[in-house]
């Protein structure tokens, strides 16, 4: 038997790998630092014109009065649901149950905000309308995920998140786009970012999944929630005296990628198509809704392990580097696609799945 | 009458400067990274050998079983003071009344960790045994600040700290080094890091001061406590996917100015007694015992803005961009010294005292 080393060890040797924009190393800074002025003047705690150009540019992209930039999502997510409890007076929100804030943030909001959570919806599907109709608590903020990554990356459709967005504001509480994907999204609902922040008070975006730069985050709304969130971002520790490294990477892949948005998501489609061609093998979504789908197989861990390592071998071709169990007889993983799908011959792609489905047969 | 800007832009016009290492601009990245490896791989939420083998170092450096890398020090200390309130179960810390916590943080103590603080001693002066030993209420840890920067840089004698540590100890009281500018005071103390580090539970030091890094922490203390520290990192947003824009420019600083410490030390001594050798101006401390000291002057804010603009302009050599008003008569600013004090030629030196002191006659 071979154990999970061995999967990352041939994922590691192969040529080719199917999603993501490539290796997470230093040649990623080096690249976005290439052709930056030396002599340029680093942001000063916030302030300056490395971080203001980017903050408006981003204010306009997501056609909000205000943006800010932050070291993390998990910062600026926590403080945009803290601003609006306390503009509410209420400590409690609403979010889906594989929400980030609720699975991978060692419960900050609750250990340092003292904020309630509800979990709306069910963690295999989407947060509807009727999950907000029949809240029987008070919230000040509703934080919708789009596309919602645990569960493959779905969305709603367009309708149902304008009477969200109706509803919430007919009610007093405030929405919140937990956006860290929100770029990959916009080629299905066909609509500008703009658009689709328009139906929230609140948004933040990443810059490290489709965009690919190294970390970092934008947190934008009306001038007096920016104001307030660039208190908090002090009281949290993130208001470095220099945020350049990120902020410079991020208007760079952000510049180089923010046009592929539409080529990732037919890419996933058509990828996705090949997988659910395979035995025993499904996506979610089956027909994928922006760059990202999960890829689950109706086999054990270790024998998929087992497939996977053999197929690396034989063709140069990764696929993933991890597997997670979702129980003794089905695993699974997630891919997103970036800049390295396109760069796979096509003939060594149709191979890896001539050979996938004869090894699951 | 000049303003505040024409002293700031007469500042930026100089050829030479007296204190720091140089312009906070991209070059300082750039020079970082000039030697570093493109296909090392990043640092991932903590993991990987970029930040593993630099907080290792640090430990080792400081004497301290393990250490974490923060992207600030505002996160770092907030995070251990809050670890060692919890571990007493008593939600009290004592600090000095210009303690950065206090100052420059926005009460993230306060606001995010709902910690009350008691501030010793004066204003003006050092936190001595005598605070310690009349505290009235129960605390949970004591920070102490090495040197403490609002009141110049002053540092207590060795002996004081020593038995300031063993009083702690003795009564349960966790002692934690604010540790800024760590580095700057060991060629005063004429004691390793390790020995210092040796008095605290719990130690923070920062790597844009003294050695001119872009920004970041380290804390370190005891594996449980570092442990602790990570989950709190993750809370607060600071567990980014990829620190080591930070890291290595830290690590790459470190090992090129750590050395530089006593010439620094002995460089401010010397500019301290230049100052005081002009009429109505003193330093504090008068004797520097670290890289810095701060320069009060009995004029107003407008009458040296004044002179400094036209000695800057005559000389070419600026000696600060700011002026704090400490009252209608006096006025002050900072001295750091670093890189840039040694490329400065003795005579434009000698020539600028010379017509500081004749302006202020």
């Amino acid at each position: 038997m071979t154990g999970l080393n061995s999967l990352v060890e041939a994922f590691k040797q192969t040529k080719f790998q199917i999603a993501g924009n490539g290796k997470r190393n230093m040649q990623v800074l080096k690249e976005a630092f290439d052709q930056v002025d030396g002599q340029l003047e680093s942001d000063i705690y916030g302030n300056g014109k490395v971080i203001e150009a980017f903050q408006e540019k981003m204010a306009t992209y997501l056609g909000k009065e205000s943006a800010v930039f932050f070291p993390s999502g998990t910062m600026a997510q926590q403080i945009a649901l803290r601003i609006w409890c306390d503009e509410k007076g209420i400590k409690r929100v609403a979010y889906h149950p594989l929400s980030h804030l609720e699975i991978h943030e060692e419960d900050g909001l609750k250990e340092l905000h003292h904020i309630e959570t509800l979990l709306l919806g069910e963690e295999t599907g989407l947060i509807g309308l009727e999950d907000i109709l029949n809240l029987h608590q008070e919230i000040a903020c509703l934080l919708l995920e789009l596309p919602q990554r645990e569960i493959g990356g779905q969305l709603p459709d367009y309708k149902t998140l304008v009477e969200i967005s109706e509803y919430c504001k007919k009610k007093g509480i405030r929405l919140h786009l937990d956006g860290a994907r929100l770029f990959e999204i916009l080629p299905f609902y066909k609509k500008s970012a703009a658009e689709i922040c328009s139906l929230f008070d609140s948004v933040y975006i990443s810059f490290y999944k489709g965009i690919g730069g190294l970390a970092g985050a934008i947190l934008a709304g009306g001038k007096d929630f920016t104001q307030q969130s660039k208190v908090w971002k002090r009281r949290h520790g993130g208001d470095l005296i220099s945020l350049y490294p990120y902020i410079l990477s991020a208007d760079y892949y952000f510049d180089k990628r923010i046009s592929k948005m539409n080529h990732y998501f037919e890419e996933a489609i058509e990828l996705a198509a090949l997988f659910n061609s395979c035995t025993s093998i499904q996506t979610k979504p089956s027909v994928p809704v922006s760059n990202m789908f999960h890829v689950h197989i109706v086999r054990s861990k270790e024998q998929v392990q087992q497939i996977l390592i053999e197929i690396y071998e034989q063709t140069g071709i990764g696929m993933t580097s991890y597997l997670n169990e979702s129980n003794e007889t089905t695993c699974h993983f997630e891919v997103s696609i970036g800049d390295q799908y396109e760069s796979i011959p096509k003939v060594k792609l149709q191979e890896v799945f001539h050979l996938l489905q004869a090894k699951l047969t």
